[in-house]
């Protein structure tokens, strides 16, 4: 994994829940949820005719600071640039002195999508942001998933070049992108298998994480298990979540395991002791130890620690 | 899948089933195939020797129109640019009154190539075709695969400048591919997983139809079910067929399914609904509906139509 | 496959195998390995308070040739260029009168590297060489498989303008791999299925040889044989081995078939006898066969050859 600067502190996405912005019953569940990432959702989860309500009530949410967020990473999903509706959702979602922590752009597909996203975010908060938001970026075509190496590097010279979003994740919108190739859903997820690690392999290469597809049968926690276990293996950071019931089970499988803990705590003591006698790199149980390694040995004890 | 505007109608091709030119015993079984395209082959079907007559054989099916081709589409698979026999196949096969309504050019491997043809095309037939001939391209090696998105975009701008030829199909040629890698073809094709998954990316990512490798054990028909199968869920649209006894076999795999043809009536009556009310985009059954999935319910109905 | 002209023969690299340079002990036993290509290694396999040593004792086993490399090829890991370490590499390794065969570049990312290395060698040998080095490129993280057809092209260009290297194989780096996108390795080896074939697919594609990842559980022969099987079958020319008790395994999974070998011989009497006709492309069992085909029936017989 690649080290990018970022004034934004790391926020492990394990599960990643959609909140339809409209639908005040589960809105009001959120403190209940415990999953890492909470999206309030303008786009799929949200009727055409109820767009407008959804980003009164999301910009209500935000305001009030009526629901309690707890752990989770507030965030908001707006709709895709292609919709027209991008624009009117990132006013009203960041007209307001509280802000989400991460906008997600659903059906990324170009450099511009991503320079006209930066351009509605500068619009709504009229000023340069102290702390940048959080930008999680969906891969949901044969198109998106090519271009993916391009669409992440434009995500981080946007960033660079003065936008208020720093590219954090990537999710992979695993329905729409069958849909794309005429590909069917199945359980074992064969026909996206090498879609899911070109997805990976993108994603890491810029340093994002990389979010896994959605296991739709909510009440096949095996199942739900296996996939999530594969996706961690694989490499994926974190999975999206439909049902308040497959947080656990996601998060249980996107935790580092007690070896991998074990090795965190040990590396950044050497870390520390290294640095004391004022060396660069460093070995480390026969490694040779850089910066990322250091970075990625934090984020374990940042997720494990939660874990306990 | 992306809309490309084209002044053919869409031709289905479940089974893409070669007959040598210059073999009057297969030709003359044509009308028995059933086959959704049939391809008379002067490449790796005719001996070197044979080459002229398959020209001339292929030219006089055409001509005499002796041959009931019924629902099966009639096509040419010329030889590649790179043989040195291209330019004497399309003048031949190209030179009289009736056209093939496609071309299959092996091995495509640049632009170049495929500029080439489209002058070929042109010489043969002396003026710019009203009804454009369909393209069909076959990826057969290591380079080519790696090239396929740039291959397909200039295809679509040969096309576009003037060309007479329209980019309709990818072909896998396994054969060929496997022996340019240095892999053993197995059963269960896990060789070629990857290019499969591959193939289906590019050729959707531009609106072309992606037709599977071939089932070499023609007595085996598990087996082809079972690859034709998995072919079908990964997104291809057919599967190149060698003997007559795999078509019924392919043909019921890459047909829609009974809950497809029912969506996609569904979907085409909401569709007319919308444009009588003068909407644009519509909502059916929970999604935002596009023209390219009312061309896709299209052709579910032109393929599910067939099967009934 | 590619054909690529070359000044230097046709090297198998079956079985690749480590060799730490300053482990006296292992050094010892080299010309009892049988390794197609024995790696003395400056690198992963030599503590960082060791590298002098390492390449001290390398130029001494160059030098004395007191080690009896036997059929092994001699060739020697550098430390990447990113380490710092690379140019005192090679300016020791090269700098006397006998050289190795060819040199590993580890963590291999870009051109400027491979023209990096290249200036080194030209530094160190102080001439063009007569006979060229070979260069085996180590890809180890996401980054580098995303460009890794753009690396073996800048490989074959610094190589033809005048560079002492040329390239010839790739290895795939897979712990550093699985390090770099976060994956978990397990004996199946799923978690890298993409990257694998996508790593043949890209060195095929420039007319190199694929070197496959080490089965780390040096007492599991039967996990060995599956991978080394598989791997062959997917197109790699190779495999890394840890330990000499593998290397009889790996050779064996890696060598052509009776079949194979037997095919090998009927092309090239059919070569020789179109070549004394004066013919250039002839046919054989049907197909057409160009030169690359040939090279690769003299290949099988070089590597099916040492076997009998």
């Amino acid at each position: 994994m690649m080290a990018m600067s970022s004034s934004r502190p790391y926020t492990p996405r394990r599960a990643l829940m959609y909140v339809p912005g409209c639908d005040a019953r589960k809105v009001a569940k959120i403190p209940q949820l415990g999953a890492d990432c909470v999206c309030l959702d303008c786009e799929d989860g949200v009727a055409a005719n109820m767009k407008e309500a959804a980003r009164r009530d999301i910009r209500a949410v935000l305001d009030t600071q009526g629901v309690e967020f707890g752990s989770s990473e507030c965030s908001v999903r707006v709709n895709s640039v292609e919709s027209g509706l991008c624009r009117e959702d990132v006013l009203a979602v960041l007209g307001g002195p509280n802000l989400p922590s991460a906008i997600h752009l659903p059906k990324v597909a170009s450099r511009e999508q991503l320079l006209y996203l930066s351009s509605c975010v500068r619009e709504a908060v009229g000023r340069p942001l102290t702390t940048k938001l959080g930008l999680i970026m969906f891969i949901e075509s044969a198109r998106s998933l090519l271009d993916m190496d391009a669409i992440c590097r434009a995500a981080w010279e946007v960033s660079e070049e003065g936008g208020d979003l720093v590219p954090e994740a990537v999710v992979f919108g695993s329905d729409d992108f069958c849909a794309d190739i005429g590909a069917t859903r199945t359980g074992d997820c064969s026909e996206v298998l090498v879609a899911r690690q070109m997805l990976v392999l993108a994603a890491k290469a810029h340093g994002l994480q990389a979010i896994d597809a959605v296991h739709i049968d909510y009440k096949d926690t095996e199942g739900l298990w296996r996939q999530a276990e594969e996706g961690a293996r694989w490499g994926f950071t974190g999975k999206q979540v439909i049902h308040p019931g497959q947080v656990a089970t996601v998060q249980a499988a996107f935790s580092p395991s007690r070896e991998r803990v074990e090795w965190a705590e040990a590396l950044l003591e050497a870390h520390r002791a290294s640095q004391e006698e004022g060396k660069g790199a460093f070995s480390f149980r026969g490694a040779m130890i850089d910066m990322p390694t250091v970075r990625q040995a934090e984020n374990v004890l940042r997720i494990g620690g939660r874990n306990k």
